[in-house]
């Protein structure tokens, strides 16, 4: 069943404030319910519409699973056109160990766009890239859009909003930036292991992250001296760059 | 002065069937504006707010402006958050004309969301293609998601839909899409001039254009055997192959 004090405490779970009082975060559709099945988190409750009824019997064992109506769905959904599945997770503690070393990371400036942060997410699991550093005003990984964009990735990747200058000012890897002015990505030797800040969209990568920055690199457009879009999307761009990456490690035409 | 009739007609233009009717479409904030201005389309009229006075009495030389309050504005508006700036734009005549050889295209084979639409012509628009041939059910140009995420791009990048099927059965060029049995871009000689054919959002290339398709690529995970997230975002997917098709011709390393 599904009362009323508990309608406002979903739907107080699209801001942060209401994820972090309560500790729980939501993810919508069969799809994002069976990441959270496969991944370490614990699932409070999974409320459903009685033609997935088979669905989710096959897939809840052990799990407190609510039949709801889609008037009910509707109310609790964070999606303009609501999915037949809407779990409640335990938000997970925080983790304090967030050192790297010898491993590609990614780091965030102050990235705002929930479906940008997710598909970065989506990336950085794509590539393998295990764990990214986020300045603290960077987008919150629980807001549901960017669980939603990250197509249940943020259960493989690790994303810690850290203190970025002082990170990066204690880190011996070689810190690589996207600057209009940087070397061109196709042309520049990559060291493998090493971290790729992606700036915020409308601002790029701040004056007091870009002094932690020893390798500036651009994505060149074709031709070089076309008029062109002013820049590319921060997911994609992303995408770009870690495409380089991980062909420079393995591959050579 | 903007009339409860003129409300009517301009929030009809978030529709397709409006947007023929009318033959108009939208465009918002200063960016857009600028964009339109610097291209071959006609500007109907500009509705904006006070506070960017100065902005269109610089920009808006022998334009219809009309000047509206803030809750006007969000009537107009097909945003979330209005901008300060509403473009009415005259929809261009469909251009007939379509051949192509000896350059790099695009083919969209069913894209349905209007964010990944705008942001694949953003990218096109990066990476000099001049032109992006689409099945007649991809989601429309003028869509004011499509507008915004272009980010003007659809200035620059003529989009044509055509039946996409006769289109590949009578072209030349070698035609590239990406499938799972593909083979690793990273690894593959690539030609540079050819047609590279991105699938729907959820189902990839249909199996009526998967015929035409002579080489069949894929993005590899890494490493290569792990589990990951199931796909990457089409647009994400589109700027990865674009960048490889460019690269290979301008670059070694």
């Amino acid at each position: 069943m599904l009362t009323k004090n508990r309608i406002i405490q979903i739907k107080s779970l699209s801001s942060k404030k209401g994820r972090l009082e309560l500790g729980e975060f939501v993810a919508e559709g069969q799809k994002m319910l069976e990441e959270m099945i496969n991944s370490n988190l614990e699932i409070v409750e999974v409320y459903y519409l009685s033609q997935v009824q088979d669905f989710v019997d096959l897939h809840c064992k052990g799990i407190n699973i609510i039949k709801i109506t889609a008037n009910e769905m509707s109310r609790i959904s964070q999606l303009k056109t609501p999915n037949s599945i809407l779990v409640v997770v335990r938000l997970p503690k925080s983790d304090d160990v967030f050192e790297c070393s010898d491993e590609l990371v990614l780091a965030l400036d102050s990235i705002q766009d929930p479906g940008n942060m997710g598909t970065i997410i989506r990336i950085a699991d794509w590539y393998g890239i295990k764990k990214i550093y986020c300045t603290t005003n960077t987008v919150d990984l629980y807001s549901p859009k960017v669980v939603q964009a990250s197509m249940g990735a943020i259960n493989r990747v690790k994303v810690y909003y850290v203190d970025l200058a002082e990170f990066l000012s204690n880190t011996k890897m070689p810190v690589y930036g996207t600057f209009l002015e940087g070397e061109n990505i196709y042309a520049k030797n990559l060291i493998h292991n090493g971290i790729i800040v992606m700036g915020n969209e409308g601002n790029g990568i701040s004056k007091v992250i870009e002094r932690y920055v020893n390798h500036k690199i651009f994505i060149p457009p074709y031709p070089s001296n076309i008029q062109s879009s002013e820049s590319l999307n921060v997911a994609v761009a992303t995408a770009i760059c870690v495409s380089e990456f991980r062909r420079s490690e393995q591959y050579t035409k």
